[in-house]
């Protein structure tokens, strides 16, 4: 199976109006993404931010539970933010994947909105036996920028429910992508 | 189909070395596991915890999102936190079901260890055809003591991913088995 990386974007991302704009790092992305990624044996799960401070926080929280107190007393966590690799943007870390795969890599854009062009997990799981690297990107806030989707392969099926509710966490979302990719 | 509801238990759970404990209530659980609930179709989603200040805490942050500031600004998450109940124990989550909906209750907990009678997502979706109400029971901390085991009817098959590891967050347990039990 082809390697698997996961992608959390907090610039360029929209806002409620769809204004182009930057998000907050936010703990617990870290650790439940993190946790879903080691779980379903994603190789990488890189947090891009472009500001200096945020990616400060991401390193001190890394720190506390890879090498700190959060180490010893949870060696489980440990192997699970361990996976975690910081980039300031998406083509730098497009860049830095390529480099250590050698080979191309097929990126992924999801949203909860609908696109025209959307392939279902059962397509993407398919292409996920053909062995090149592929990234799968997610946006915080209300989402994934257009210039980010645009540079994207492809865009997954927004996941849907009972209805037409679309505010799923961007933690809930991963979780059941990455299962529906795995399992599905 | 069946009602479907679920339950978070504060106490009682597990710590990490087995003792019995109670745990504290964590925002991001009420509001992950809430949108996925509303999401799935989820009639109601039961807060249980016997501590008073801990039930405080929840009711602040419920009326803060579905009556305060945060409705106004947010009604998707307005509509997510409203399905939120809490309840001071499960027996007396149980009877307040059965109440309602005037007939039985299976109760189905949730683990990630594995039992020998564990029954997998997809028998469980085709019990719920059968138009019984069913509550999906979730443990915080290290999970379900063996006291709220017994009681349930079920218990659902651990989620597995590409390896042994097994320490997903509650709100990502609690989103893939939704999806695996309406979309699987």
């Amino acid at each position: 199976m082809a390697e698997l990386y996961l992608a959390l974007i907090h610039h360029p991302v929209v806002n409620k109006k769809g204004d182009t704009v930057g998000s907050a790092v936010t703990n617990m992305d870290l650790h439940d993404i993190a946790r879903a990624a080691r779980t379903f044996g994603v190789k990488g799960y890189y947090v891009v931010t472009p500001y200096p401070d945020q990616a400060a926080l991401c390193q001190q929280i890394m720190a506390h539970w890879t090498q700190g107190a959060g180490a010893t007393a949870n060696p489980a966590r440990k192997s699970a933010l361990e996976r975690i690799r910081i980039s300031d943007c998406f083509e730098s870390m497009c860049k830095e994947i390529q480099a250590q795969e050698s080979q191309g890599l097929v990126k992924v854009a999801t949203s909860a909105r609908p696109y025209e062009n959307t392939v279902s997990c059962k397509h993407l799981k398919r292409n996920l036996n053909e062995h090149m690297p592929h990234v799968i990107v997610f946006g915080t806030a209300w989402g994934l920028a257009d210039e980010i989707i645009e540079q994207c392969d492809y865009i997954l099926e927004p996941i849907s429910g009972a209805g037409s509710y679309n505010h799923l966490s961007v933690r809930s979302a991963a979780s059941i992508y990455l299962d529906r990719l795995i399992n599905g």
